[in-house]
């Protein structure tokens, strides 16, 4: 077709990456699928939880019905778990959801957002799709420079995309950090702050940032439910912010967004604190595994605060795709990030301890 | 907040109103949830079909896994289904998805979008989200005027929504006049046709729409799995279109917009060709068991080609809201359009035998 159908910044956007499906990697591969080891999306290695398969069984009955498209009792264990009230909230179909509403909400063409360098790459992605210019601040061993990012808003910026601890460079900005920061942003500018592994902090790390949205009407808390929670197939998100930025977001919001399982199996999940406590368990004895493992081969990595971890696996800036490659034929499902502009690291999700194991195994052969 | 966050198109944005769930009818009006009967979102009244249910279960173990971002199994299905190419489909969470992908990815603020009066609600809402100018054209006997809608295209028009059949009034426009104004349109102007009822059509009545994505280039046509295939709950549409289109449209759609359960059970729901005719036929029988209610009961209504009829209850502005509001407190949540303009009207979904009885019952008394 000669005609052009979309602005030039539709054309423009190079669609997400997502990690290979085991299935896919099989197939290109010649593998048999359960000899695969997958640990490319930050996933939960145990699963989701049995409360939530629970909760799920239960509503399956109801499913020739549109799923509750204001969310009442989602919303309600939401409201009940962070002390918000429940028109704080907005449900998104996995955090990835309330990341694009948001740019859809408060970014028309031409005005401007911004993100740190090697932020998840949702945020630019975002950007691109509403027609914004995106200011992209250099990171600071690796991470968010906040100061550097509180001077680089410009007249015409409404949106920071802000992510604590970071994906995928597993970097965390302190909480006194992050207040003085919000502090420093003007009221008109919007500010997202993503904690998709939030749930993975150490107790001496962890911070109230729900209080902070009290605080701050232009702050939006993302979470989401694929992480911790072990919820990825069934794609829950939400964002915590004051009654008027909730409303603008809710109006860009699909009403049925999140479907009637999630929402039950989500309700379930949030009220497991079991589960919750073992899959930081779980995430840390992997990371002691894989780091040590790091230490060992005298690999460089950067100390992550998620259930991940960015390890530089080569000096040239074909390493992460060679090693990548030789993984993938070994069964090894990774994470390349040169599309993040880190083309000699890649970034390992945390996985079971015979996951991990698995891993460490075939990158020492790999490497050797 | 003094300041303005929002674009004034977002801020002008009046939300969908769903259908009222059972959960919150019997909340509201202390009603025992098993007692009411909601005729009022065009769902499937036998639910979903056993062979999605069987499916779902085996996907259950991989929940905690992101699901495919690029659908791999289930566009298979359609693949073979539909005769296109794998390259030839985007899914969506739900057609809602589609709608507003496709509002996203071909139209910009202050461009114009073609579309019907008393048509489907979402694209007017899509158009608002994007900042573009609706294009309204006057409805001819309820449904689409294709001649008006083909010289209602602007120079700026980007978009054209037409749905076949129509929600909320259940009208049809033949193969023959659809192809005739697909021919009309300009090459460089999408046209999204919104077939989500299109699997209620008597065989007199079927077309080959995906053909004519062949023929047409600038086509995409919309397909939900919410009506006939019982899979509201879980969201699942698709589109069909050329690559170019397509591709266009996957720039735009989130990874993880199709959750895993919803794939898995979309698969096995295609394929079931007994789920569908049965679904068809309880269909018909209801749409007859209604109609000769409102023939018996001398109101109007008009002739539907979908899964509901439009009825109109009253003579005056008030009529649908207070003969809806009568129903409700009967614990009969049926549709009320006021928001379409047609304020005098009500859409019942069509029920099951026993539920369509309820209806009449309680619609009589009403009317009485």
């Amino acid at each position: 077709m000669s005609k052009q159908l979309a602005p030039d910044y539709v054309r423009a956007i190079a669609p997400y990456q997502a990690g290979k499906p085991i299935a896919e990697v099989a197939r290109e591969f010649g593998l048999d699928e359960a000899s695969i080891v997958k640990l490319a999306s930050n996933e939960n290695p145990l699963g989701m939880p049995e409360s939530a398969k629970l909760a799920m069984q239960q509503a399956v009955a109801e499913l020739g019905r549109y799923p509750d498209a204001n969310g009442f009792e989602l919303k309600a264990a939401i409201s009940a778990k962070y002390d918000v009230p429940q028109s704080w909230i907005t449900l998104g179909n996995g955090s990835n959801d309330i990341l694009e509403i948001a740019a859809h909400a408060f970014v028309q063409p031409g005005q401007s957002v911004v993100y740190a360098q090697y932020a998840f790459l949702v945020y630019a992605l975002a950007t691109q799709a509403v027609g914004a210019r995106a200011i992209e601040v250099p990171a600071k061993d690796f991470g968010h420079d906040l100061a550097a990012m509180a001077g680089a808003i410009a007249a015409d910026t409404r949106l920071v995309y802000l992510a604590n601890p970071n994906n995928p460079t597993g970097t965390f900005v302190p909480a006194d950090e992050l207040e003085a920061f919000l502090k420093s942003v003007p009221s008109d500018v919007v500010v997202v702050l993503d904690e998709a592994y939030n749930e993975y902090l150490a107790t001496e790390h962890q911070y109230e940032s729900t209080s902070w949205v009290r605080q701050f009407p232009n702050l939006v808390v993302s979470r989401t439910m694929s992480k911790a929670y072990g919820l990825a197939g069934l794609r829950v998100g939400f964002a915590i912010a004051q009654p008027e930025v909730t409303d603008l977001m809710n109006r860009i919001r699909q009403p049925f967004n999140v479907n009637s399982l999630a929402q039950a199996a989500a309700i379930a999940a949030l009220n497991d604190k079991a589960f919750l406590q073992k899959s930081a368990e779980v995430n840390s004895a992997g990371y002691r595994q894989l780091t040590e493992a790091f230490d060992e081969l005298g690999l460089r990595y950067v100390p992550s605060f998620g259930n991940f971890v960015l390890v530089k696996v080569g000096e040239d800036d074909g390493a992460g795709a060679r090693v990548n490659l030789a993984l993938l034929k070994k069964g090894i499902i990774v994470r390349p990030v040169g599309n993040y502009g880190l083309p000699q690291w890649l970034r390992i999700s945390i996985g079971l301890p015979q996951e991990n194991a698995a891993f460490i195994a075939a990158l020492k052969t790999v490497l050797a």
